[in-house]
């Protein structure tokens, strides 16, 4: 049962299809320092559709050899071919992960029938456990209430990332809960944490969870307990840091780069990023260090 | 110089990730038999997104051996990872083929600089001329016409396929053609390429191809001859081939599975589809074939 | 300085163009015995776009007769045309109407700076305070931050209501509230009023509270008054309306269907609807009923 | 029955609700000597949404005065009320105008079931035959092939102005046409008039045609002759117009702006705009009257 915060980490690069080894190493290092309750990899913030499946599996290998059991690892394996994707599970299985995480195959526009159906076939050949992962802004297909439910029927799999934005959906979603009590319903938008903790849910898959660990830990321990006046000031730290830091640059991909150029800054890992995004330029750059120094973030 | 009908053809399937190598022979021998200028594989109508590399790699120097230089052989190499993209344009060059399709990288929203920096980081790496590929319901985004007007400063991209069903986004990029007069502008709808080669467009990459290659090479033919008369007649037969067999099913999906279905009845291939699809099911089959009929198509 | 429950009230209707003149008073009595902290008529929930503008101006004067100014009474002013959004907004003040409510005009799409502009004319033609409404699935247009954050220099401009269900943008908004601490930040969607107060906002134009204003007037209070216990019962009653009595229709009519459907049967108005919507039929209405009798609610 | 071109004038205005009478008797004086075969008002182009009631039927009064029966004259009457839209159409009839045309109620999201009981309801109260408008950008709610199919069967709905851009749902409702051979299918954007008109549609709406009416006029009969060198000589001009003219602006209002602008410049009318537009500053005008010279359009 996944409970807290799991960062999904960004992947470090020092050259197209070149992991940062060294910055992966102080990368997985610095999180599980932050009390994280587990590490996903190979999700959005992670560029995973952008690497090449050999990088993915040394990506793999490496984090389970680094975390050695001390958190779970989960890993996605959101793929467009079925195939893939079932390849990719048995490799993280191999390594060592613990969990995978799934959005719908995302080149087609999927329909519910389709997309259940989908997951009902993948599941069976899975060998660890699945988090289905919400997250329509990328793969135009939602997980509709009811496809939810009906998927909760399988065995395998035990819980939800939702990255949708949406709390209406996600307070249906918190219905569904008694069902499988020990599925975990967890959300992607780090500003949404406070209250989906406060009001049901389990914890966070927080991009920021990277560069400031101890802080999104620290919330949702203050949610799960109760602690709402710690929450609440808690929660306004995270809002200051997504209204800036994720601020710098103007397209959508502006998370991301923040996110590797304010660990860079930090001496934590390589900023580089797999085509078709690039890094932030020295302006950028020097408008997250002053974010850095307002939010008094050092490594 | 592209020109004409190029079928993008569906991938035939035996099973999960298992090529139905005689439904293939069939197949290209069936639309060669027709008259088409080139063949295009692993597009969207052939489910490439859905297929592991492994079968995508069988099918690409299977198709190259079975065309044997009679037409060129295009090969859709578009992938979420640039990496990928650029080992299967090489491999789809040793084995024969003579020009690539590409697609924006589809999980990612991308901004209009980031899309053309991708391009113009893709396209020197490649071992064949390249065609962009513009399919924005499946990509969420689109080669705007600035965009396509800076790519086509590269050399070795030579010619777009526009699948947006925009003539308006069409007429534009037409204007664009006195710049590079030996581009290839082709239409990914049938149901506008008797309208897009009136005015200036070169050619089609009609899904009923695979089905009737002779009608949309007649249909190329007339329209770009200036028979007006005779283009209008088979343009309503393209008209009337869609609004039945490609209604059939009531997802995004049904265009493929009527075209599969139509070609298993036919005798040419399996109509087996890489998931999250599904053949159609008796019920759906019987409609097929009740449209053959009344379309009076025959093997 | 408004906070706290204002219930966007249904438009009670006889027939077309008569209004319910009973039902309204009905209504009126059954919120405002609810505690309800204020009337909001003539927004989405109450069809005011589908309504002649006859009959807006008399359920503005009835209403404001019958409120007699035991609360305030907000008006919606909404229009495609700028001139007869002035006319309303004259007639509501002259009737007694303590402020009003504006969407963005909701015909041609609005870029921001057009939308700031049309504020910025707006608001100074106005006699009464204003609130901007963000409600993006109906106008197309959202009042993105920096546009709010300009908005909020025009001292008639008195808040917002967001009915976007995007808590993330409406987090960023609380951040603005410093500049003007006397704003009111009000949330829409009845499912976000307990983490809106409990985060900095305001209080809810909730459509639930037709039915059950004291269930969103007690959730308000505990939410307020950080009662986080009390708070988290209350929201999972409203969760338990919303997935219930919501989902009765189809289409995203449903939600005024519904609230009308059971207002009927409670015997408080009228459920005759303004075209191109129509009152649900007896098996919909079936389904209320049991619903109604599952969450015990009577008049 | 109607054939040809009926161009989308727009509204000249002198200033906020003030029509600007002179250049509306210039104006039509222009569009009729350019053998325009009828003329539409209070369309989309005509900023309709965004003007007054009064004014509105100020416009209805002296354009049907002006055109003195010369050329039908269509009258828009699409309205987020029901009543409202009727008693415009009352008033147009009794001003002398010969058809109207109707979009979707545009403010709530409409299914198809609704929509076509909205016509269906809605049809039998005007007193005029009533043309339907498909302008999904802008009012959210496509007129499915089918809910069109079904409208045919009402007998004082006379025919369909497509402004989708979508020239495969164009050419499915020309199959529906041979059940009501009388009908008129016409198309918006005026880039697509020669591919239309070609392969079976009845004339154009075209907003160029306030500029250039001749041009558009002689467009639409060469296509409907079949001269076909001829109606792609035009089509060119046609599009150089679209791509230089309506690009001068950087929102989706650049069209209307850059309409209005170019009539200004010609001394035909004024270019005051309605909220939430306004006309072009001296920057964008100096550009309008290069692309006039460029065109050689003078009045």
């Amino acid at each position: 049962m996944m409970r807290g915060i799991i960062p999904p980490i960004v992947t470090p690069l020092r050259s197209r299809d070149e992991l940062d080894v060294e910055g992966l190493e102080r990368l997985v290092q610095h999180v599980l320092a932050g009390g994280v309750h587990g590490i996903f990899i190979l999700g959005t913030t992670g560029e995973a559709p952008g690497l090449s499946y050999r990088l993915r599996r040394e990506l793999i290998e490496r984090t389970c050899r680094l975390v050695a059991g001390r958190v779970p690892v989960l890993v996605g394996i959101t793929d467009t071919a079925f195939v893939e994707a079932v390849h990719m599970a048995q490799f993280a299985a191999e390594s060592g992960a613990q969990a995978l995480v799934l959005a719908p195959p995302y080149y087609f526009p999927n329909s519910q029938p389709e997309l259940l159906e989908y997951v009902q076939h993948l599941a069976p050949e899975l060998p660890l456990p699945l988090f289905l992962y919400n997250m329509p802004t990328h793969t135009k297909t939602i997980f509709e209430v009811e496809t939810v439910r009906r998927a909760m029927d399988m065995p395998n799999i035990v819980g939800l990332k939702d990255s949708s934005a949406n709390m209406v959906y996600f307070h249906q979603l918190i219905r569904l809960l008694p069902q499988r009590p020990q599925w975990s319903l967890l959300v992607g938008p780090e500003e949404l944490l406070a209250e989906s903790v406060l009001l049901g849910g389990h914890g966070g898959v927080c991009g920021g969870a990277n560069l400031r660990p101890r802080l999104y830990v620290d919330l949702y321990e203050a949610a799960h307990a109760r602690d709402f006046e710690h929450a609440a000031a808690l929660h306004a730290e995270v809002i200051h840091l997504s209204t800036t830091l994720y601020r710098v640059g103007r397209h959508s991909s502006a998370i991301i780069k923040g996110l590797k150029c304010a660990l860079r800054e930090l001496g934590i890992c390589d900023d580089f990023m797999a085509e078709p995004f690039h890094r932030f330029r020295e302006e950028e750059r020097e408008r997250v260090r002053k974010v850095l120094a307002e939010l008094k973030i050092t490594a």
